[in-house]
Protein backbone atom coordinates (compact mmCIF):
# COMPACT_ATOMS: atom_id res chain seq x y z
CA UNK A 1 0.00 0.00 0.00
CA UNK A 2 0.55 3.64 0.21
CA UNK A 3 -1.50 4.80 3.04
CA UNK A 4 -2.85 7.99 2.17
CA UNK A 5 -3.81 10.93 4.95
CA UNK A 6 -5.99 13.87 3.39
CA UNK A 7 -6.31 16.69 5.68
CA UNK A 8 -8.39 19.90 4.72
CA UNK A 9 -10.63 22.11 5.91
CA UNK A 10 -14.14 21.17 7.65
CA UNK A 11 -17.38 21.60 5.69
CA UNK A 12 -16.66 20.23 2.49
CA UNK A 13 -19.46 18.44 0.61
CA UNK A 14 -18.76 14.28 0.85
CA UNK A 15 -18.93 14.54 -3.23
CA UNK A 16 -15.95 17.25 -3.20
CA UNK A 17 -14.04 15.02 -0.56
CA UNK A 18 -14.54 11.96 -2.52
CA UNK A 19 -12.86 13.21 -5.71
CA UNK A 20 -10.21 14.22 -3.88
CA UNK A 21 -9.89 10.28 -2.66
CA UNK A 22 -10.73 9.05 -6.25
CA UNK A 23 -7.85 11.59 -7.91
CA UNK A 24 -5.15 10.79 -5.79
CA UNK A 25 -5.84 7.19 -5.63
CA UNK A 26 -5.82 7.21 -9.75
CA UNK A 27 -2.70 9.23 -9.62
CA UNK A 28 -1.03 6.64 -7.64
CA UNK A 29 -2.21 3.67 -9.77
CA UNK A 30 -1.13 5.83 -13.39
CA UNK A 31 2.65 7.18 -12.13
CA UNK A 32 3.10 5.01 -9.00
CA UNK A 33 1.98 1.46 -10.92
CA UNK A 34 0.35 0.66 -7.35
CA UNK A 35 -2.51 -1.55 -7.89
CA UNK A 36 -5.62 -0.51 -7.98
CA UNK A 37 -7.18 -2.47 -4.73
CA UNK A 38 -4.20 -1.14 -3.34
CA UNK A 39 -6.45 1.45 -1.97
CA UNK A 40 -6.63 2.80 1.97
CA UNK A 41 -7.15 6.53 2.84
CA UNK A 42 -8.07 8.37 5.64
CA UNK A 43 -9.83 11.63 5.52
CA UNK A 44 -9.36 14.04 8.55
CA UNK A 45 -11.73 17.33 8.34
CA UNK A 46 -10.33 20.00 10.33
CA UNK A 47 -11.77 23.27 12.38
CA UNK A 48 -11.13 26.65 11.10
CA UNK A 49 -8.94 26.88 13.89
CA UNK A 50 -6.79 23.58 13.91
CA UNK A 51 -5.99 24.26 10.08
CA UNK A 52 -2.96 26.35 9.74
CA UNK A 53 -1.51 27.07 6.62
CA UNK A 54 0.58 29.88 4.76
CA UNK A 55 -0.77 31.00 2.15
CA UNK A 56 1.98 32.77 0.04
CA UNK A 57 5.26 30.34 0.86
CA UNK A 58 7.12 29.99 -2.13
CA UNK A 59 4.76 32.58 -4.45
CA UNK A 60 2.13 29.80 -4.25
CA UNK A 61 -0.82 31.24 -3.55
CA UNK A 62 -3.29 28.96 -1.32
CA UNK A 63 -6.88 29.36 -0.09
CA UNK A 64 -9.39 27.70 1.84
CA UNK A 65 -9.06 25.16 -0.58
CA UNK A 66 -5.81 23.71 0.01
CA UNK A 67 -5.76 19.75 0.77
CA UNK A 68 -2.62 18.59 2.20
CA UNK A 69 -2.27 14.64 1.15
CA UNK A 70 0.19 12.98 2.77
CA UNK A 71 1.33 9.54 1.65
CA UNK A 72 3.40 6.52 3.64
CA UNK A 73 4.81 4.84 0.95
CA UNK A 74 7.72 1.90 0.34
CA UNK A 75 10.69 4.17 -0.69
CA UNK A 76 12.06 2.61 -3.90
CA UNK A 77 10.57 5.40 -6.76
CA UNK A 78 13.13 7.40 -8.52
CA UNK A 79 12.84 11.62 -8.36
CA UNK A 80 11.20 11.44 -11.55
CA UNK A 81 8.53 9.43 -10.65
CA UNK A 82 8.12 11.12 -7.89
CA UNK A 83 7.18 14.36 -9.90
CA UNK A 84 5.39 12.45 -12.04
CA UNK A 85 2.88 11.90 -9.04
CA UNK A 86 2.44 15.12 -8.34
CA UNK A 87 1.63 16.40 -11.61
CA UNK A 88 -0.68 13.70 -11.89
CA UNK A 89 -2.71 14.75 -8.49
CA UNK A 90 -2.51 18.10 -9.48
CA UNK A 91 -4.24 16.96 -12.44
CA UNK A 92 -6.85 14.72 -11.43
CA UNK A 93 -7.71 17.23 -8.69
CA UNK A 94 -8.01 20.01 -11.28
CA UNK A 95 -10.39 18.35 -13.25
CA UNK A 96 -12.45 16.77 -10.33
CA UNK A 97 -13.37 18.24 -7.77
CA UNK A 98 -11.87 21.89 -10.03
CA UNK A 99 -9.59 22.58 -7.30
CA UNK A 100 -6.98 25.05 -8.08
CA UNK A 101 -3.17 23.29 -8.64
CA UNK A 102 -1.70 25.72 -6.04
CA UNK A 103 -4.16 24.17 -3.13
CA UNK A 104 -2.46 20.89 -3.96
CA UNK A 105 -0.07 20.11 -0.88
CA UNK A 106 1.49 16.75 -1.24
CA UNK A 107 4.02 15.22 1.01
CA UNK A 108 5.95 11.61 0.65
CA UNK A 109 6.79 9.81 3.96
CA UNK A 110 8.99 7.04 3.60
CA UNK A 111 9.16 3.29 4.93
CA UNK A 112 10.43 0.03 3.71
CA UNK A 113 8.70 -2.77 2.12
CA UNK A 114 9.23 -5.21 5.69
CA UNK A 115 7.23 -1.84 7.63
CA UNK A 116 3.82 -3.24 6.37
CA UNK A 117 1.05 -6.11 7.23
CA UNK A 118 -2.33 -6.16 5.50
CA UNK A 119 -4.11 -8.12 7.87
CA UNK A 120 -3.16 -12.07 9.38
CA UNK A 121 -0.35 -10.69 11.27
CA UNK A 122 1.94 -11.43 8.05
CA UNK A 123 4.35 -8.61 6.38
CA UNK A 124 2.94 -9.67 2.43
CA UNK A 125 6.20 -7.69 0.70
CA UNK A 126 8.60 -9.66 2.41
CA UNK A 127 9.04 -12.41 -0.63
CA UNK A 128 11.58 -14.55 0.56
CA UNK A 129 9.39 -15.89 3.99
CA UNK A 130 6.84 -16.52 1.24
CA UNK A 131 9.12 -18.24 -1.57
CA UNK A 132 10.13 -20.62 1.39
CA UNK A 133 7.73 -22.08 2.38
CA UNK A 134 7.91 -20.68 5.89
CA UNK A 135 5.71 -17.92 6.12
CA UNK A 136 4.66 -16.27 8.72
CA UNK A 137 7.12 -18.84 10.87
CA UNK A 138 9.72 -16.64 11.87
CA UNK B 1 8.95 5.66 22.14
CA UNK B 2 7.32 4.18 20.09
CA UNK B 3 4.19 6.68 18.99
CA UNK B 4 1.05 4.61 17.88
CA UNK B 5 -1.86 5.90 15.98
CA UNK B 6 -4.76 3.97 15.78
CA UNK B 7 -7.26 4.43 13.27
CA UNK B 8 -10.61 3.01 12.72
CA UNK B 9 -14.29 3.44 11.90
CA UNK B 10 -16.74 5.74 14.41
CA UNK B 11 -18.69 4.06 16.34
CA UNK B 12 -17.21 1.20 18.18
CA UNK B 13 -17.29 0.95 22.08
CA UNK B 14 -14.52 2.55 24.60
CA UNK B 15 -13.97 -1.13 25.91
CA UNK B 16 -13.13 -2.60 21.97
CA UNK B 17 -11.10 0.68 21.20
CA UNK B 18 -9.15 0.22 24.68
CA UNK B 19 -8.47 -3.22 23.62
CA UNK B 20 -7.40 -2.79 20.91
CA UNK B 21 -4.71 -0.31 22.45
CA UNK B 22 -3.95 -2.29 24.78
CA UNK B 23 -3.43 -5.59 22.61
CA UNK B 24 -0.97 -3.28 20.42
CA UNK B 25 0.89 -2.31 23.49
CA UNK B 26 1.51 -5.60 24.61
CA UNK B 27 2.69 -7.05 21.54
CA UNK B 28 5.03 -4.00 21.58
CA UNK B 29 6.54 -5.12 25.04
CA UNK B 30 6.62 -8.45 23.97
CA UNK B 31 8.14 -8.22 20.57
CA UNK B 32 9.77 -5.28 20.09
CA UNK B 33 11.55 -5.09 23.74
CA UNK B 34 9.18 -1.30 25.06
CA UNK B 35 9.36 -0.54 27.96
CA UNK B 36 5.43 -1.13 30.13
CA UNK B 37 6.00 2.29 31.13
CA UNK B 38 6.72 3.72 27.08
CA UNK B 39 3.15 3.84 25.84
CA UNK B 40 2.31 6.84 23.80
CA UNK B 41 -1.23 6.15 21.78
CA UNK B 42 -3.26 8.05 19.80
CA UNK B 43 -6.83 7.02 18.35
CA UNK B 44 -8.77 8.92 15.57
CA UNK B 45 -12.23 7.53 14.81
CA UNK B 46 -13.43 8.66 11.56
CA UNK B 47 -16.76 9.11 9.92
CA UNK B 48 -17.57 6.38 7.17
CA UNK B 49 -17.41 8.81 4.12
CA UNK B 50 -13.28 9.83 5.63
CA UNK B 51 -12.68 6.26 6.29
CA UNK B 52 -12.00 4.13 2.49
CA UNK B 53 -10.71 0.80 2.44
CA UNK B 54 -10.26 -2.12 0.09
CA UNK B 55 -12.17 -4.83 1.46
CA UNK B 56 -10.18 -7.12 -0.61
CA UNK B 57 -6.63 -6.29 -1.45
CA UNK B 58 -3.99 -9.39 -1.44
CA UNK B 59 -6.62 -11.46 -1.12
CA UNK B 60 -7.48 -10.32 2.83
CA UNK B 61 -11.05 -10.00 3.23
CA UNK B 62 -11.61 -6.57 5.17
CA UNK B 63 -14.57 -5.65 7.38
CA UNK B 64 -15.44 -2.79 8.88
CA UNK B 65 -14.19 -3.61 12.14
CA UNK B 66 -10.67 -2.46 10.33
CA UNK B 67 -8.14 -0.99 12.24
CA UNK B 68 -4.62 0.95 10.91
CA UNK B 69 -2.28 0.90 13.55
CA UNK B 70 0.93 3.17 12.18
CA UNK B 71 4.08 3.24 14.87
CA UNK B 72 6.33 5.48 14.89
CA UNK B 73 9.31 4.04 16.02
CA UNK B 74 13.33 4.29 16.05
CA UNK B 75 13.83 1.71 12.92
CA UNK B 76 16.88 -0.50 13.97
CA UNK B 77 14.84 -3.72 14.57
CA UNK B 78 15.44 -6.16 11.60
CA UNK B 79 12.61 -7.79 9.53
CA UNK B 80 12.22 -10.95 11.50
CA UNK B 81 11.55 -8.43 14.69
CA UNK B 82 8.88 -6.79 12.82
CA UNK B 83 7.60 -9.80 11.56
CA UNK B 84 6.89 -11.19 15.20
CA UNK B 85 5.38 -7.94 16.15
CA UNK B 86 2.75 -8.06 13.39
CA UNK B 87 2.12 -11.58 13.82
CA UNK B 88 1.73 -11.07 18.12
CA UNK B 89 -0.63 -7.44 17.83
CA UNK B 90 -2.86 -9.57 15.37
CA UNK B 91 -2.84 -12.92 18.17
CA UNK B 92 -3.51 -10.54 20.48
CA UNK B 93 -6.35 -8.32 18.53
CA UNK B 94 -7.82 -11.67 17.80
CA UNK B 95 -8.16 -12.53 21.36
CA UNK B 96 -9.52 -9.16 22.62
CA UNK B 97 -11.54 -7.57 21.39
CA UNK B 98 -12.06 -10.30 19.12
CA UNK B 99 -10.69 -9.15 15.95
CA UNK B 100 -10.82 -11.13 12.50
CA UNK B 101 -7.24 -11.07 11.90
CA UNK B 102 -7.79 -10.07 8.49
CA UNK B 103 -9.06 -6.87 9.63
CA UNK B 104 -5.69 -5.96 11.55
CA UNK B 105 -3.67 -3.43 9.22
CA UNK B 106 -0.02 -2.40 10.30
CA UNK B 107 2.43 -0.13 9.00
CA UNK B 108 5.80 0.97 10.42
CA UNK B 109 7.22 4.88 10.04
CA UNK B 110 10.93 4.80 11.51
CA UNK B 111 12.55 7.78 12.40
CA UNK B 112 15.85 7.76 14.77
CA UNK B 113 16.77 7.44 18.01
CA UNK B 114 18.08 11.26 17.88
CA UNK B 115 14.39 11.96 16.64
CA UNK B 116 12.44 12.04 20.24
CA UNK B 117 12.29 14.31 22.89
CA UNK B 118 9.99 13.31 25.37
CA UNK B 119 9.89 16.55 27.82
CA UNK B 120 12.50 19.02 29.13
CA UNK B 121 13.46 20.06 25.83
CA UNK B 122 15.34 17.08 26.05
CA UNK B 123 16.80 14.50 23.17
CA UNK B 124 16.90 11.07 25.96
CA UNK B 125 17.40 8.59 23.91
CA UNK B 126 21.15 10.45 22.67
CA UNK B 127 23.62 8.82 24.86
CA UNK B 128 26.58 10.73 24.53
CA UNK B 129 25.40 14.34 25.59
CA UNK B 130 24.09 12.18 28.65
CA UNK B 131 27.19 10.19 29.50
CA UNK B 132 29.54 13.75 28.86
CA UNK B 133 27.51 15.26 31.75
CA UNK B 134 26.57 17.79 29.32
CA UNK B 135 23.13 16.89 29.07
CA UNK B 136 20.98 20.01 27.13
CA UNK B 137 24.04 21.91 26.67
CA UNK B 138 24.80 22.05 22.46
CA UNK C 1 7.92 22.51 4.68
CA UNK C 2 8.38 20.96 8.07
CA UNK C 3 4.31 19.66 8.45
CA UNK C 4 3.94 19.97 11.62
CA UNK C 5 0.93 17.85 14.08
CA UNK C 6 0.34 19.21 17.24
CA UNK C 7 -1.93 16.63 19.18
CA UNK C 8 -3.62 17.00 22.23
CA UNK C 9 -6.32 16.62 24.60
CA UNK C 10 -9.90 18.21 23.56
CA UNK C 11 -10.91 21.03 25.71
CA UNK C 12 -7.79 23.49 25.10
CA UNK C 13 -8.76 27.78 24.39
CA UNK C 14 -8.19 28.36 21.25
CA UNK C 15 -5.80 31.13 22.44
CA UNK C 16 -3.31 28.27 24.00
CA UNK C 17 -3.45 25.77 21.53
CA UNK C 18 -2.95 29.21 19.23
CA UNK C 19 0.37 30.04 21.52
CA UNK C 20 1.83 26.03 21.26
CA UNK C 21 1.56 26.32 17.06
CA UNK C 22 3.28 29.64 17.16
CA UNK C 23 5.82 28.60 19.58
CA UNK C 24 6.54 25.76 17.72
CA UNK C 25 6.70 27.44 14.44
CA UNK C 26 9.05 29.95 16.30
CA UNK C 27 11.37 27.54 17.38
CA UNK C 28 11.46 26.12 14.08
CA UNK C 29 12.45 29.62 12.79
CA UNK C 30 15.26 30.12 15.01
CA UNK C 31 16.95 26.70 14.93
CA UNK C 32 16.10 24.88 12.00
CA UNK C 33 16.06 28.32 9.75
CA UNK C 34 12.65 27.71 8.53
CA UNK C 35 11.54 30.34 6.67
CA UNK C 36 8.98 32.55 8.54
CA UNK C 37 6.54 31.71 5.97
CA UNK C 38 7.02 27.94 5.55
CA UNK C 39 4.22 26.98 8.13
CA UNK C 40 1.88 24.42 8.11
CA UNK C 41 0.57 23.07 11.02
CA UNK C 42 -2.17 20.75 11.50
CA UNK C 43 -4.04 20.45 15.59
CA UNK C 44 -5.54 17.37 16.29
CA UNK C 45 -8.04 17.37 19.51
CA UNK C 46 -8.32 13.65 21.15
CA UNK C 47 -10.87 13.13 23.68
CA UNK C 48 -9.71 11.86 26.94
CA UNK C 49 -10.33 8.24 25.89
CA UNK C 50 -8.12 8.51 22.60
CA UNK C 51 -5.61 10.09 23.91
CA UNK C 52 -3.00 7.60 25.96
CA UNK C 53 0.00 8.63 27.34
CA UNK C 54 2.03 7.19 30.29
CA UNK C 55 2.48 9.76 33.19
CA UNK C 56 6.07 8.63 34.33
CA UNK C 57 8.20 7.52 31.35
CA UNK C 58 11.59 8.01 31.61
CA UNK C 59 11.14 9.91 35.17
CA UNK C 60 8.93 12.34 32.95
CA UNK C 61 5.97 13.49 34.60
CA UNK C 62 3.22 14.61 32.61
CA UNK C 63 0.25 15.73 32.89
CA UNK C 64 -3.08 16.09 31.19
CA UNK C 65 -1.81 19.21 29.52
CA UNK C 66 0.81 17.38 27.43
CA UNK C 67 0.80 17.75 23.23
CA UNK C 68 2.71 15.52 21.05
CA UNK C 69 4.19 17.49 18.58
CA UNK C 70 5.29 15.57 15.65
CA UNK C 71 7.27 17.13 12.47
CA UNK C 72 7.64 15.77 9.56
CA UNK C 73 10.94 17.43 7.70
CA UNK C 74 13.47 16.38 5.25
CA UNK C 75 16.15 15.14 7.31
CA UNK C 76 19.60 16.61 6.44
CA UNK C 77 20.08 18.49 9.72
CA UNK C 78 22.71 16.77 12.94
CA UNK C 79 21.78 16.38 16.11
CA UNK C 80 23.26 19.09 17.78
CA UNK C 81 20.77 21.49 15.88
CA UNK C 82 17.63 18.96 16.96
CA UNK C 83 18.77 19.08 20.21
CA UNK C 84 18.84 23.05 19.68
CA UNK C 85 15.08 22.75 18.34
CA UNK C 86 13.52 20.40 21.43
CA UNK C 87 15.12 22.97 24.08
CA UNK C 88 13.72 25.79 21.92
CA UNK C 89 10.44 24.26 21.51
CA UNK C 90 9.97 23.39 25.56
CA UNK C 91 11.37 27.04 26.63
CA UNK C 92 8.74 28.90 23.63
CA UNK C 93 6.11 26.62 25.25
CA UNK C 94 6.57 27.04 28.70
CA UNK C 95 6.79 31.19 28.05
CA UNK C 96 3.67 31.24 25.97
CA UNK C 97 0.77 29.29 26.98
CA UNK C 98 3.04 28.20 30.47
CA UNK C 99 2.82 24.88 29.63
CA UNK C 100 5.52 22.68 32.20
CA UNK C 101 8.08 21.74 29.94
CA UNK C 102 8.01 17.98 30.89
CA UNK C 103 4.37 18.27 29.08
CA UNK C 104 6.43 19.06 25.43
CA UNK C 105 6.67 15.41 23.48
CA UNK C 106 8.68 16.09 20.21
CA UNK C 107 8.86 13.62 17.20
CA UNK C 108 10.74 14.25 14.51
CA UNK C 109 9.41 12.30 10.80
CA UNK C 110 12.27 12.22 8.39
CA UNK C 111 11.85 12.56 4.26
CA UNK C 112 14.00 13.99 1.47
CA UNK C 113 13.33 17.34 -0.70
CA UNK C 114 11.41 15.63 -3.02
CA UNK C 115 9.02 14.41 -1.15
CA UNK C 116 7.48 17.85 -1.19
CA UNK C 117 5.07 19.58 -4.11
CA UNK C 118 3.96 22.89 -2.09
CA UNK C 119 1.38 23.08 -5.03
CA UNK C 120 0.97 23.10 -8.96
CA UNK C 121 2.38 19.35 -8.68
CA UNK C 122 5.70 20.80 -8.65
CA UNK C 123 8.41 19.20 -6.47
CA UNK C 124 9.63 23.12 -5.72
CA UNK C 125 12.65 21.46 -3.65
CA UNK C 126 14.15 19.50 -6.35
CA UNK C 127 16.70 21.87 -7.46
CA UNK C 128 18.13 20.91 -11.08
CA UNK C 129 14.53 20.74 -12.83
CA UNK C 130 14.44 24.58 -11.83
CA UNK C 131 17.57 24.91 -13.02
CA UNK C 132 17.52 23.43 -16.33
CA UNK C 133 14.40 25.38 -17.59
CA UNK C 134 12.98 21.87 -17.87
CA UNK C 135 10.14 22.38 -14.56
CA UNK C 136 8.25 20.42 -14.44
CA UNK C 137 8.75 18.22 -17.51
CA UNK C 138 9.94 14.67 -16.56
Amino acid sequence: MPLVHISLLKGKSPAHIRAIADGVHQALVETFAVPPADRFQLVHQHDRDDFIYDADYLGVHRSDDVVFISILQSNWRDVATKQALYRAVAERLAENPGLRREDVQIQLVPNGREDWSFGNGIAQYVQDTVKDGVKNSH
